[in-house]
This record gives structure tokens, C-alpha cells and sequence, in this order.
């Protein structure tokens, strides 16, 4: 990651191996997956790629996943997470080690997020989408799949404002270090973005947006 | 209304009539659908009502709706909006002059927008949500409908955490406004969200959560 990144201050970065031998510590592992996609915004922005995310029920934007549990490992409890959220039959999107990326900790938290990437077909992407709304989990940990734009539009809109939400724990640090991690933005598009969000806070705070 | 509102700074309240005599603006419509729910989430806390938004194309939450077209009347506009959005049937949903809650404009903006609300059932909202996602607009103006949770969970989670999220326009003040005007929530239960999502932004500004 060459761009500085304002991650959030809880959570430090680990690897796998290690954050397994935390004592004492619950695992929760998190997906992004991603669809590459023609389409354009109003015939003129490109949507490049459609990146999975969901509003959550604790009123926050997160990514797909949840807790593991007792006698699982990260992939199954990974697997079993999405298809309760998503209603997707395992085999669709199956999630190996090999989509594994990074991990964190919080020590104030005794909590360990694991996170994975996947690059999915649109039918698929699409398909997804579509299921989660019979999911177990919908209108309960689930309030809604989102997308999150990667264009920007009259200056501050798109991705800098998105990035103006409400995040769960790293999950905007996950995001960011994903979409440069998997070349779907540069990391001077992601710097460009961090700024203008910035600039954009700044006038929402004096009311002028 | 009887808490203080902070309402967003651009926005002034006008009557339909005054707006519709406003020269050289444009018009908006949107409106909150919602439905009772007797869910419980983690079987403790009811769910009461879904509440629905949208992630929008500019990476902000809003309502269902938009921009009233050259020679529509606001609630032809509204309803071809929302059948773009939501793929609903006219039949389904169709919203009249009853439904309507109030207006505001903006003058930087030469913008009026007007909302209106509508309890449906929640067989129908659910079909609504599943039907968006093959809606026209799906993945292009709307990245995906969300539902506001209503509750307050682990000190300032759910409904505060929610409002931390980055609003276009007056959406977050037509929100608050609409859950009080349709007996959803308290005047009560309302400024004691807003209190907690203050004291949330302040620890998340200090890097505490």
C-alpha cells in the first residue's frame, strides 16, 4: 500500500498464523467480492467493476461474513456466514485460503477479522444480490447489499462520499486496501478519493452542502 | 415537531403551493415506504417497522424518487421514478396527493423537493426489495435499497450508529421527521437517538470505536 492510509486506530495488522494463537480471542472473517462491469453512469461514467458491501443491522456499512464458531475454521465459518446472508448455494462462490488477504486484531475488542477477496462473474454478482433479499438473515444482521461506486462525479461525488459513511471497525480500510490490492482502482485514484472525501467532510460540517 | 432538528442548513420548508410558483426551479419527489415487521433481531429486539432507503449513485443514502420531468405533475414524477427504482407495478404502490408530508427548497440549489410517506404491507415491501434489484436504474442510479434499523442496541448501535451516515440533502431531517409524523417513533425515542449519535461521531472522531 504506497498511499498513507487513516486506518482505524483499533484494529493493527497481523498475520494469519499468528492472530491463531491469540488466546482468548472470537474470529470473524469478511469478503469482498466483485463483478467486472461494462456499464456506464447516465451512457458516461464507467461503473468498472460492481464491489459488494452491506448495510448492516448495528446501522453500518460492512462486508459480507461474520463470527466463526466453535469447532469451525475461518473458511467454513466464512462460507457458512455468506450463505446465510446471501442464500447462496456454497458451490457458487465457495471461499478458499487462496481469496485469503490480511488479517487484524483488537486487543480492547479480543477480536481477530480476517479478510478475503473474490473476483465473480456479473450474472453471478447480480444473481447474489437478488437472493439476499430471501436470505435468513435479511431485515435481521442484514439491512441491505450495496455497491459501492468507484467513479467520481461533480468533484466529490461517487467514491469520496461513500467513503463519507459509517463503517464498521476496518472495514473502510479493508475496502481501500482491497480495491488497490486488486487493480480495480490506482493507488493515485484511492489517494485522489481519500482527499476530495475529505474536502467534502469539511463542507458538510459548515453546512454547505 | 417538538425536538430541535438539525436540519440541513440548504434546505428551507415552503408550502406545495409557494413551491410550485418558485420560477426557474427544478422539482423533486421522494417518499419513505414502510411496513410493520413483528420480527425480532437476535430474537430480543423488534424489528417494529421496515424502513426503506436506497445507497444512490453518489455514494449517499436518500429515498426512493427523483427529479419530476418536463410536463409531469410531482406525483406522475414520483411514481415513474420509483417503477424505475423499485420495478414496481403502478398498481402496487401508487402514491397520490394523499400521501404528501411537506416540501423545502434550496436556492444555492434551485431545487425543491417534496416527500411523502406510505405505509404498505410487508409482503409487499419485501417484493419491492427483491424486485430492485432487477429495477432499470439497479447498479447504475440506485447501488442498492437498505432498510433503517429502529432500534438502539449495545449503547449507541443500530439507529444512532445509522444516522452517522452520510445523508444527501434533508434526507436524514425528512427521515427523522417522517418516524415521529407516522407514530413510528417517539419524539422521545428520536432525541434520544440523536444524543447518542453525537456522542458516537465523538468517539469515532477520537478513534475510540
Amino acid at each position: 500500500m504506497r498511499f498513507v492510509m487513516s486506518a482505524c486506530k483499533a484494529f493493527k495488522q497481523i498475520a494469519r498464523e499468528e492472530a491463531l494463537k491469540l488466546d482468548g480471542f472470537r474470529h470473524a472473517c469478511h469478503a469482498m467480492l466483485y463483478a467486472p462491469c461494462g456499464e456506464k453512469l447516465f451512457g458516461t461514467y464507467p461503473i468498472r467493476h460492481a464491489v459488494m458491501l452491506q448495510m448492516r443491522f448495528d446501522g453500518m456499512i460492512g462486508f459480507p461474513g461474520g463470527l466463526v464458531d466453535e469447532g469451525e475454521d475461518l473458511e467454513m465459518g466464512l462460507n457458512r456466514e455468506i450463505s446465510e446472508e446471501l442464500s447462496s448455494k456454497a458451490e457458487d462462490i465457495q471461499l478458499t485460503a487462496d481469496h485469503y488477504l490480511m488479517s487484524h486484531y483488537s486487543t480492547e475488542q479480543h477480536l481477530c477479522i480476517h479478510f478475503y477477496t473474490k473476483c465473480i462473474g456479473y450474472d453471478l454478482f447480480v444473481q447474489l444480490e437478488r437472493n439476499a433479499t430471501s436470505a435468513a438473515d435479511h431485515g435481521l444482521e442484514v439491512l441491505g447489499v450495496i455497491r459501492c461506486p468507484l467513479y467520481v462525479w461533480r468533484r466529490e461525488l461517487g467514491l469520496p462520499a461513500f467513503l463519507l459513511n459509517n463503517f464498521v471497525g476496518n472495514a473502510r480500510h479493508q475496502l481501500l486496501y482491497a480495491l488497490e490490492h486488486e487493480h480495480i482502482l490506482s493507488s493515485r485514484e484511492i489517494k485522489s478519493a481519500l482527499t476530495l472525501s475529505e474536502q467534502l467532510k469539511v463542507k458538510k460540517e459548515r453546512g454547505e452542502v
